[in-house]
């Protein structure tokens, strides 16, 4: 009888129900719980990250290492578990190891410290220990969840037709206006180097010039867009606000699609598919977090994500809105009239109150949009879109562009900005010129939701706000 | 008789075969030729970077517009044109559009100075014009390219049950050692905050303490290696090298998989997959912009990656290397003898004289290579890995991580760095330590060598280097 060599699989696989039973296998992971039987046995629950449930691995007493290793297994000790897969006896998964080996990698060292006990932390403790978070249960599920949305819109993207363009990090453009930015430098902060009137001198600083971090890739993608038609950048995005809320992050990932030939209704189409899309692969694919945020975290983060996909948004102008508004009854803390821009209070009634599914508000007040949104026939308002959903609020925010080149230099001016700075962007008017819009979302904001997160610092793996850049 | 609303079609769809002839398509994008035909017809040649090819658009003088507007189409005039898909009659393309409109969103404002005439221009140019670039014919292919590999990158780990992890750019940690910092700040450098003794007082700054540009994710993706077992980190990183070459980005895309459980032979076999997977994908879905490639840049472009896909990688131990390199009665610049670390020259002779394929070096001397390397059994290596390309010299170096602590604690100490500062990493061996491994792979630098650049600042939609950050 030749001995048939175990197949090394993950926790996922084991218990997929793809393998028969009587497999003989090897799963490698860290402990979450340990119980010994009265029978002399233990049952050492086994987790790989792979997927949201543990394997259980039976080990008997009769293993070599029973008494000295086995027997002291805590939660986060590394193994190396082989033997038969054979149906579980118990509740819970289908599947559990017979084990005949269980190789220990490293134990746990003095485990009543450690910071990662099978029982619930607060978010708060656990955002101190950033490094071993992962290794709960929640954020295990929010990792995954992550995942999945990040490469599902890479691969919707992908299918439209759209290219990933990797717009820079460091810029020399400071004046989008889109948020207060972290200047980067190599000068030497002791001792600046100055210029005859003693001012310091960025000439001689790494890049010739100052230099920060970007709050936003769209001019730069737009550059692109005029090119190859569809584009999008998915990166990481910097605001350098003193704002400690739940909902602002100094780093984030924000997304933001491009498109040639698109007015306001293709890109709010646009948008509406895309957040589709994103939601249909988490529910696909991620059953098993999901089904634990459900239970644990937001009792309708299922159903409210199916709702979503469902039914198509809906869409009204900026200027019906504020009728809608006037017209609610409700008293909000901020007065409505034709002008103001939105605040929660008033989009949360809108996609909440008013019409129960997300909403598209299309063509605001050109007072408090960016100089590149597109001037309406109107003369007062742009062609601005903001897509509002039950429970966010805002989560896209997007625009066709002001593709004439006339417009746009008078936008330019009323803004204050430099065309000599400009001169590249409008070049993109001046060769060949098209009708193009976009959109951006902060990915996080969408995690937060989708996981039904209380904190945006949760949504990321090592969060960076004011006074906080831990690891 | 009711008239058939086009299609609204991407280039590549018009021209894939996919569509019936006869069928009423409307394509739209940018003119890049015009050819006025004695008939009294136009030829005009639209792109929308959707493939390779223009299509042909027949516009016959009955059109409306052909005097005044589509005899004055130039180069880059953006075009909106409906007409019958037909086979085409000429050399090419196997289709062509019977116009019947030529719509102009566009024309180019004064197209004797468009820098983006239909030529070829040199690539120094092109970099001053960053923004027009991706018009070309070699910029819409790179595009292509850059993002199959992208994608394909994104592809290949989630298949094989990886997790994408972002970690984080600005980083509070700079004693990695990976290369030189960029400072970032918020700061008012006119007015900086003094200590009572005079030097700057970091606490006044964005996040309490100095901060500084990420070189590498590796250390935190191994937190979480740690907890998911496969994961990596793909994101833009940093260096303030002022090394004004064609090799160097002050920042560029750089992705980093790390593997639970992982030995060196296993890491190697991971690089040797994935770098596969990335080829095979660009073979696959871009061959219309390799054939463009393998004509008018590197007559070998696509054969020397088909030969990388089907051969196996050679292994070779550091030792062996030496003594190869030392029997091989070559000349080197740079004398070669045991405890070197491998000079450009000395790669390309094994990787392209000595062994004609792939190969992966393994086990280098420990004085040459990084803390966190695993020390091996002979006391005077560590368990590292370059991966050296014939054409390329080395594209990936990784390593099995050391995972025992009392011997991270040792390297630490010769490294000279502060175990507290480390302490979140000092507890990824304390609890529940596990052998890992993982790798890094400058993504531009493979890109320049598929699509065969000269030039690492042609690999990047905005380059910046020393010097220089337009746009």
């Amino acid at each position: 009888m030749t001995a048939v060599s175990p197949t090394v699989c993950s926790v996922k696989h084991a218990l997929s129900g793809q393998m028969e039973a009587g497999s003989k296998v090897t799963v490698r992971g860290w402990v979450r719980t340990r119980r010994d039987s009265k029978a002399g046995l233990s049952f050492v629950n086994v987790t790989d990250g792979s997927c949201f449930d543990p394997i259980q691995a039976v080990a008997p007493a009769t293993l070599a290492n029973y008494e000295s290793e086995v027997k002291h297994l805590t939660a986060g000790a590394g193994v190396i578990v082989t033997g038969t897969l054979v149906p579980s006896q118990g509740k819970g998964q289908a599947f559990e190891i017979q084990a005949d080996s269980v190789e220990v990698t490293g134990l746990v060292d003095d485990p009543e410290t450690y910071p990662i006990q099978p029982k619930q932390h607060s978010m708060e403790f656990l955002r101190e220990v950033a490094h071993l978070r992962p290794r709960t249960n929640l954020f295990g599920a929010v990792t995954r969840v992550r995942h999945t949305m990040m490469t599902a819109i890479h691969r919707h993207l992908t299918e439209q037709g759209f290219f990933w363009i990797n717009t820079p990090i460091i810029t020399t453009s400071d004046a989008e206006g889109a948020g207060e930015m972290f200047r980067l430098s190599t000068l030497d902060l002791a001792n600046l180097p100055r210029t005859p009137d003693g001012k310091i001198d960025f000439r001689k600083d790494f890049f010739g010039r100052e230099a920060f971090l970007t709050v936003s890739g769209q001019l730069n993608v737009e550059a692109y867009c005029l090119a190859m038609s569809k584009v999008y950048t998915f990166g990481p995005s910097f605001r350098a606000e003193n704002s400690n809320t739940a909902r602002h992050l100094a780093e984030f990932w924000m997304v933001e699609p491009e498109i040639a030939f698109a007015d306001l209704t293709a890109n709010a189409d646009c948008a509406e598919g895309f957040l589709k899309a994103i939601f249909k692969a988490v529910l696909d694919e991620r059953a098993d977090d999901m089904a634990f945020f459900a239970e644990r975290v937001q009792s309708d983060a299922i159903s409210r994500m199916e709702a979503f996909i469902t039914k198509p948004f809906e869409r009204i102008d900026y200027t019906d809105a504020i009728e809608i508004l006037k017209k609610s009854g409700e008293k909000f803390e901020y007065p409505v009239a034709w002008g103001i821009d939105l605040q929660t209070e008033h989009e949360r009634y809108l996609a909440e109150k008013h019409i129960g599914r997300p909403v598209v508000v299309m063509n605001y007040p050109e007072a408090i949009k960016a100089f590149y949104m597109r001037l309406n026939d109107d003369g007062k308002t742009v062609a601005a879109m903001d897509v509002l959903a039950p429970g966010i609020g805002e989560i896209i925010g997007g625009a066709q562009r002001e593709e004439r080149l006339d417009y746009l230099d008078r936008r330019m001016a009323q803004f204050g900005l430099d065309t000599a700075t400009y001169g590249w962007y409008r070049d993109l008017r001046r060769y060949g010129t098209v009708p193009h819009a976009g959109f951006g979302l902060g990915f996080e904001r969408l995690l937060v939701y989708v996981c039904g997160l209380s904190n945006i610092r949760d949504a990321i793996p090592y969060p960076r706000a004011a006074g906080t850049a831990e690891f």
